[in-house]
């Protein structure tokens, strides 16, 4: 078990910190102006999160993930998406999703490290279902879903990076800007965090056993050209034409029968999802009496605290 | 599971269609003339649809397919490859087989759909038993298997492309011809009928999972050069050489003791076989349910119905 | 199951053949001067075989096996390397091993047929279970393993192959010696040994399904530039670097927390391994079953005669 340690434990609740990424980021990156829950009427819906740009005719939607300053996977962005995908599969008008950032030339990352160091092990594990929820709904997903990646992971000098494979690789087809600076993978490692047994799966399943094993024990990241030859995503396009290219594969996909499309889907993923269905609270036990170790909040507190002083 | 549900299908017995392929690709194929039962006494066996030409000298025969004019896998030929193949295993004379077309210049296909449209159950149950067991024979056979891949799938502009990834992966090595208008793969998605979960498993072991996904779901034809890339075959040659470097790879093979490579073939290849031997009649009465399917059946008629317009 | 009948072998003990291979080898390498049990005090130690340079300030050691002529795997290497490899990883100073050859020049083989030709079973058994003992241990090391591969295996002309997987693709990372006279792979088959059930795992881990079909059933043994592009090494470098790209290798690795990295490779590993805990008996009993066979003893007897002619 990765993990580890099936030991309980005791219930500790820590002042939350202070967004030390959200501070951090904001010289980096331009804050985009706050997204209206509603949006344009009919024309756009969505959350404060998560912005739905529906194209009813061609049954595909666009949904823009907006968690200024670094669209990492907060509780509320997990729930926020997990409920904006349910409500296109729900509404037969849609076949597909795309799933881009609306957070231009910002930092883009998955786990939301303040939602795992300082708070009590209820909230560890409520964030960890919510992330295993997503995955689920995306990996399962009986829509097209395209992932249009136009903020890759830009690394400053000197800072430690933090990947973003988490939820890509349950997506059906991932495009990816030709930007240099551009990283993608899964570092968690180098914080000591290490991967679930289903994001391992995902891994083995999209790059094979032997990349995966040093991707995940080294904590990898790949720019563009690796990221393509690895097999972690399955375009590399110039920044401008991320979402054309997407809308394009997505047009590709919708050519086959959903019924058919959504069988053979599921033959292929079944087996890896049911492997974590089967252990869904285990998986929670050890993700939160792992997160709990005091090495494990010493090694995130001395990281976000980095980040604060680069800051200030 | 892929082809889902395990309702019990009502029997019923359609009228026979006409044989729509056979009809449309005589324009595009040289009609062979009927092969005899038996050949040229010593040198030649075989039966009306599997043409055995024995090299009892190397230990290896040539088992050429003649199922003019598109050589599809119809039950008739599926029962004489079967046998035949059984017939070869079971005479000591013999330690490899190459297996090729006797329809050049013609389209090569596996699935019939004559066999799965219009069509009573227990037809159609016949059929995909008879699918099972040449994958299964082919899969575990003691056998070296070389597939001269003389004529691929050749796409006449607008036409629905159909596959032939079926029994050739089954095979220890492929040898494709490099003409640029073959192309290889498992397209029935296209037409609405879902991959088996041994076709799925096959796919797995030979081109990974990630490309199976990308396979499958989307019914891709590779042609030769993507098909060497990615593993669906294991040698591209020009047309005219196709046999001779299918002898080649033979006398490769042949340099190893049977009884080693028998147990090594077996241990790579056991637990794939036995996945379909736990569950072979859940299988077929899945196949059967899905393909009685009065969509499935529409969408079949429908394409059947243009092949015969194309000749008409 | 690969080495195929559980049925009991009667014990029986042959006359020890003479060491075939050492007397072979010498001419074509270089005798090494026999290295002292105990090495230069604190800096080295080691036993007969293996010989350890601890350097404990970087926290990395490098083990040297040297078993002239050959360097192959005898009863006594395997265990004075199970029992060095145990020693680092209960010494907290060694966080990661780097392995190699400490006979430059010379062959390098993996199985040591004179401990699997003309013995009894009992000692049969005994040698296989200190294989899989060593491969266990490699393969759940706690340490980060680097293979520094400055010895390939260098074919004369008209000699018999063989080959040199079995430990190495347990390791962490491996470094190989650009020299095209070198070829890596396990080519057992070629003798008419089957590989056990979990060396094929390791294999598919490493190479894939398809590769490692066709690279177990033929024997297959890769130069350089081919073991790199199918997967069996990390690094091709030229020879008079492969140790210190190895220990680039090491620090790069050496830069995860320790704990994180073990979790990790222990969730990549572990159902891999427990393959072989599950069924250790049967592995024995088929390898000293299928070992016994008068064909398979008579095999390695002629290969071994020859081996001698050469010499003589």
């Amino acid at each position: 078990m990765a993990l580890a340690s099936g030991v309980r434990v005791p219930a500790r609740a820590l002042p939350r910190p202070c967004a030390a990424e959200a501070l951090w980021s904001t010289t980096l990156g331009r804050r985009e102006p706050a997204a209206g829950g509603g949006g344009d009427g009919e024309r756009r819906f969505g959350s404060q999160r998560v912005l739905v740009e529906p194209d009813a005719a061609a049954g595909v939607a666009v949904m823009k993930f907006r968690n200024p300053p670094v669209n990492s996977l907060s509780l509320e962005l997990l729930t926020e998406l997990v409920i904006s995908l349910e409500k296109l599969e729900n509404d037969k008008t849609f076949r597909g999703v795309i799933l881009t950032s609306d957070c231009p030339r910002v930092f883009s990352a998955d786990l939301d490290l303040t939602e795992m160091c300082g708070r009590n092990p209820a909230h560890y594990a409520e964030y960890w279902k919510a992330m295993q929820e997503l995955w689920l709904r995306t990996y399962l997903s009986s829509l097209v879903l395209v992932a249009a990646i136009n903020v890759g992971l830009a690394l400053p000098a000197g800072s430690l990076p933090r990947g973003g494979l988490c939820h890509r690789p349950a997506c059906d087809c991932r495009v990816l800007a030709d930007n240099p600076k551009y990283h993608i993978g899964l570092d968690e490692t180098l914080l000591g965090i290490v991967a679930p047994l289903w994001l391992k799966d995902t891994c083995v399943n999209t790059i094979g056993h032997r990349a995966s094993e040093q991707a995940l024990q080294l904590g990898l990241l790949f720019p563009p050209a690796e990221a393509l030859q690895v097999g972690l995503v399955d375009q590399v396009v110039p920044e401008d034409q991320v979402l054309s290219v997407a809308l394009s594969a997505m047009a590709q996909w919708l050519t086959i029968p959903d019924h058919t499309r959504q069988l053979t889907k599921n033959m292929m993923r079944k087996a890896t999802a049911d492997h974590l269905l089967r252990q869904r609270d285990t998986d929670i036990q050890n993700f939160v009496s792992f997160i709990c170790r005091d090495s494990i909040q010493k090694s995130l507190q001395v990281y976000l605290e980095k980040l604060r002083q680069r800051k200030g």
